[in-house]
């Protein structure tokens, strides 16, 4: 399994994904989640991927390599809507090719699902989620933020405490905090984090930081939420005796 | 959808189950999940359900219809084990008459899993988990807690605050506020919810309790505790600045 979030806020646009795959409970591995395409100056593309790992490392293999090549490619695309249309084709391409070498199919399942947000220099930042059919949506002011992977464990405080005008460090702390939900409950779901945060405009050189076990701001963070939350559930007030009776 | 929670605590057991069933976001329906079966002074059993309503409703009514008769019923045998059994055997009865009387079967997912607890004068208080095949397992300290159904969103709250040697009354905020989250983030889990709080040895007269939109503690609670949360996440320390970098 994976877990990944992105928001698209009024401040900019922040990434999160965990690093963890599984094919079983007994083979488990580490692999970046988080995929960044920049041109500093001009534009900074963020792909995030959950699903089967052999299609979303082809895809994004495919699109890095044809970066130089005179077809459409992600340094060249004009939108970000273009960039999210080439990522859906490029899935589709993959899954067509594995479809045609292995026309028996295995019982497997190849989908995957991405999330694709940044800004090119002259637009507004965007944030798209991609479906396992290469179809997307694009997040607005009242849905500021998609997940793919994992995601239930962790969506009750992005809904309670994030909005479009949420700061870009709050809604960090927040995402944060929604990853330490699904790390204790999903054992499928781990460390290292890779995250991004892109303040709106900013074009220059960006670059995702990585978050392991010793980290010590994700610590005291675990450790003062988990804190919190049981001093604020030991004050709130106590259920009436006839809730019992 | 549904969502039901059952606890075996140090001090007793809590029972909360939502009330809401649906056939696609167009048929909702309130149906009670929480059954009790009880003897004043002798022994209390409290059944949750989830899955197909028509399966759970035919189990709970031939259990119900089955105590004064002369063949095993909840009101004769002798350990809440032996309850366990026999409502896996009269799921296993429903499931197999159903097959028997529609093998075609139309794809229908018949299934359903179950919550029993309670207590007979003379042993401890249980709580078993049966899963759709009729099979079950028991709650032990490591593990005081079962959920059915929609589980994923209400989880992180549990985990986080809940033992063995919770108090009753803490264990069913803890509850409430699990249902909080998922009511919050998942349309098919929905009030009234009805809850059961049994005290240890008490095997006096139990009732449920119900509650509604309107009442006033689970609103104080909600409200308490979102904007505790909202409050609790302002007040944690920012990322430091080379996160974004």
């Amino acid at each position: 399994m994976t877990y990944c979030v992105a928001m698209k806020l009024q401040d900019g646009l922040v990434f999160v994904a965990d690093s963890r795959t599984n094919a079983g409970v007994d083979n488990i591995a580490t692999f970046r989640k988080l995929h960044l395409f920049r041109i500093p100056g001009e534009r900074l593309i963020a792909i995030q991927s959950a699903g089967n790992l052999a299609t979303s490392q082809a895809v994004v293999s495919l699109l890095r390599q044809r970066l130089d090549s005179e077809r459409d490619n992600l340094h060249g695309v004009p939108t970000l809507y273009d960039a999210a249309r080439l990522l859906g084709q490029t899935l589709r391409e993959v899954l067509q090719r594995d479809a045609e070498d292995a026309p028996q199919g295995h019982g497997l399942d190849l989908s995957c699902s991405f999330l694709l947000g940044g800004q090119i220099r002259g637009a507004a930042p965007e944030l798209f989620n991609l479906y396992p059919h290469g179809n997307f949506i694009s997040a607005t002011e009242d849905t500021p933020y998609f997940q793919i992977g994992e995601s239930k464990y962790g969506k009750p405080i992005l809904d309670r405490a994030l909005t479009f005008a949420t700061p870009l460090e709050e809604a960090l702390r927040c995402a944060l905090l929604s990853y330490d939900a699904t790390i204790r409950s999903n054992l499928s779901v781990g460390l290292p984090l890779d995250l991004v945060v892109y303040p709106r405009d900013r074009l220059a050189q960006v670059s995702s930081h990585r978050i392991d076990e010793h980290d010590p701001y994700f610590q005291a963070l675990r450790k003062g939420w988990g804190e919190g939350l049981r001093d604020l559930l030991a004050a709130l007030p106590a259920a009436p005796a006839d809730y019992w009776r």
